[in-house]
């Protein structure tokens, strides 16, 4: 069995990823005994894709969700996690994950490099069907780990009703289903603010 | 928008497999510092299968073997890793997964019930080629990550080479292109024996 220079290549990025379950993201697990990982959090979006499918709307691939969802910390790896409510952070968050995205996805060959920069430029647009839900299962996985916590995140660095509502809102727009468990779960932490 | 039973089962499961990313394997992430949990090995492992596909034999489900890669170890919330080489642990291994199988699965809907116990059997009976080809991913990673330590798990707990070997031999028959660099890896590691 000849050893191909495409197989190293796909070997080594997948030795690569392996240092995405240290990226710590900014909120913690349920029970609050750790920080979440970038790693298994992809996971946990890719199972919620399979669970809650039926709700998606007209146009959503399954497969391409997960492929999606598991791919799109990656770039993490090199440019780390952005906090969501770090405004500072998040004015060359773009710039830093473009260069990340360069060299990781340039570690595979070239037509596999172009497969997944393409799932990772699609998710980030929020523009296909696909992506929007890929989006609003990421956004809908911070309330769960945020509620599991007593209002976790949110609480710890003073982040107010509307400004969660706002990073939310994919989620009233793509999958209402899910939006009153949105609504009860800030006002069962007790984030202030009127219930729209 | 009415809150249905549904719906609250399917996010109650959600909460509940939180925990697989407490569940701690016998085994490092690459660089040693910690051991890998199961959420985040399944993570790998889905990763893998987008990446390794086209070495997959015929009648392989991509979509299907993520579903299955993303499940394979939810029983492990409640039965616990069981370390591949404890043969004292592996004799009621089955027994406690079962358990656990209808458990944690049982807080799905019926159907979704029934989908995903159906995926976790299939992974465990390795008789399709879409579980035949999820196992040898299963192994293959754990020869990344011993490789990753300088042989890891196998000289901490002393296995030798032929242990190894047998319980890697799903990848020389199922994807043998992978075979040579399992025996090269068992060789830098200086697992001891002849190479097959």
């Amino acid at each position: 069995m000849t050893i191909t220079d495409r197989l190293v290549r796909q070997l080594d990025f997948i030795a690569e990823i392996d240092r995405l379950k240290s990226v710590e993201r900014r909120i913690s697990i349920i029970g609050g005994t750790r920080l979440e990982n970038s790693a298994e959090h992809s996971w946990h979006l890719a199972m919620m894709a399979s669970l809650l499918i039926e709700y998606a709307g007209e146009g959503v691939d399954l497969l391409r969700a997960k492929q999606m969802v598991l791919v799109h910390d990656i770039v993490e790896i090199d440019a780390g996690d952005t906090f969501a409510f770090d405004d500072r952070a998040r004015e060359d968050q773009a710039a830093r994950e473009r260069v990340a995205a360069e060299r990781l996805f340039g570690v595979l060959p070239p037509d596999q490099a172009v497969e997944f920069r393409a799932l990772w430029d699609e998710f980030e647009a929020f523009a296909t069907p696909t992506a929007r839900f890929a989006v609003a299962l990421d956004r809908f996985q911070a309330r769960l780990l945020n509620r599991g916590n007593g209002g976790g995140t949110w609480h710890m660095h003073g982040v107010a009703r509307d400004r969660v509502l706002s990073r939310m809102e994919p989620i009233r727009e793509v999958v209402p289903q899910l939006w009153p468990f949105v609504l009860r779960t800030l006002d069962e932490v007790g984030l202030a603010g009127d219930a729209r």
